[in-house]
């Protein structure tokens, strides 16, 4: 790409560093930029720059928060004897969007992940290790994604911990609800088959 | 979308302004900044910043430029009696780069568009006018997108102009260069029919 302008290509090739942004995306986005008031560009700079020289990590359970210990974590009603393991604040927010979790979170900020350069050592899994063995939980649910690196590191965390007095336990995976059979692909279908819940728990909802 | 974070939801919701980014995509490409190293999210910023305050458009052609006027307008050994008309500065780019192109370019900055509130006086279509009307062209080219909005502009200009001792002309629509006719859609083959070429004038390059 020729570009007219010195400062219109920096913008570009700075956009188009994000994941998924290719160089034209990157180009429309800038024009668009370039049609709105300027106010627009300051408001996203800005908030770019605040959040990343600003935001924290929970001290507990690292999930992002404007404050040392997170809303979840400092809450007296939730149950700190379950803990949720995920990968990142998408997941958080997907989970208590449904209103069905009580316990707390632990975010470990990515998974396992030895072609992308990810080892145990950049994840947040030696302070679990180490609340889970000072005796403090009760369950261990492991929510991460049921790819080959979900299962990787769950089994990395569940080695560490196996001798220690708690419950583990994995999210149920299936059928999504309303969903019909003939559309589901094989693996989850035979998962579904294979962790089948008794009758009177299918309409329970917690 | 709930979040934990106040400044998190700033940054992806000014993100999310851009078009064609959701709030999903906005929270992946602002928590993908938060990994990434400090200077990342700073040249980002700025170099956005940069642009919106410091960017110019050629005095001329309104192009995108550093300058007062652009490369292509202050070249000498371009043709300023060929004027192309484009609607934004990816035309220019994407024509550059056939490099077939010798003349100007004329950078309307869009289309005429009542469905979005876009008139002619939002559109930089005076200063052609005036530009044609001074007797300076030869040739005016019309290479705006076939669409309604495009033929609409094309011809609110050109009715201004038709009493002006100047040739029109539209860029050639027709079958891409090695596509198979049968997957062409009919509009494009029909128009490449009607439109057809002296057979000598099919092998030269200008
Ligand atoms: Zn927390
Ligand atoms: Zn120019």
């Amino acid at each position: 790409m020729e570009f007219s302008s010195k400062l219109l290509e920096k913008a570009v090739n700075e956009m188009s560093q994000l994941p998924g942004i290719g160089k034209r995306t990157a180009l429309r986005l800038v024009l668009h930029l370039l049609k709105q008031p300027k106010e627009q560009t300051t408001f996203l700079s800005q908030s770019l720059l605040n959040m990343r020289e600003d935001i924290k990590f929970c001290e507990s359970c690292h999930n992002i928060s404007d404050v040392e210990v997170c809303e979840i974590c400092s809450n007296k009603n939730r149950d700190h004897q379950l803990i949720c393991v995920v990968e990142d604040i998408r997941d958080v927010m997907a989970i208590e969007n449904t209103g069905q979790f009580k316990g707390i979170y632990h975010v470990l900020g990515g998974k396992i992940s030895p072609i992308d350069g990810v080892g145990p050592s950049q994840l947040k899994i030696s302070s679990l290790v180490e609340k889970i063995k000072s005796g403090n939980a009760r369950e261990l649910i492991f929510a991460l994604s049921s790819t080959m690196e979900g299962d990787t590191t769950n089994f990395y965390i569940y080695k560490q911990i196996q001798d220690c007095d708690i419950i583990t336990s994995t999210i149920a995976r299936g059928i999504s609800v309303g969903d019909e059979l003939e559309y589901a692909d094989e693996v989850t279908l035979g998962r579904s088959i294979l962790h089948r819940v008794p009758f009177e728990n299918s309409f329970k909802s917690n």
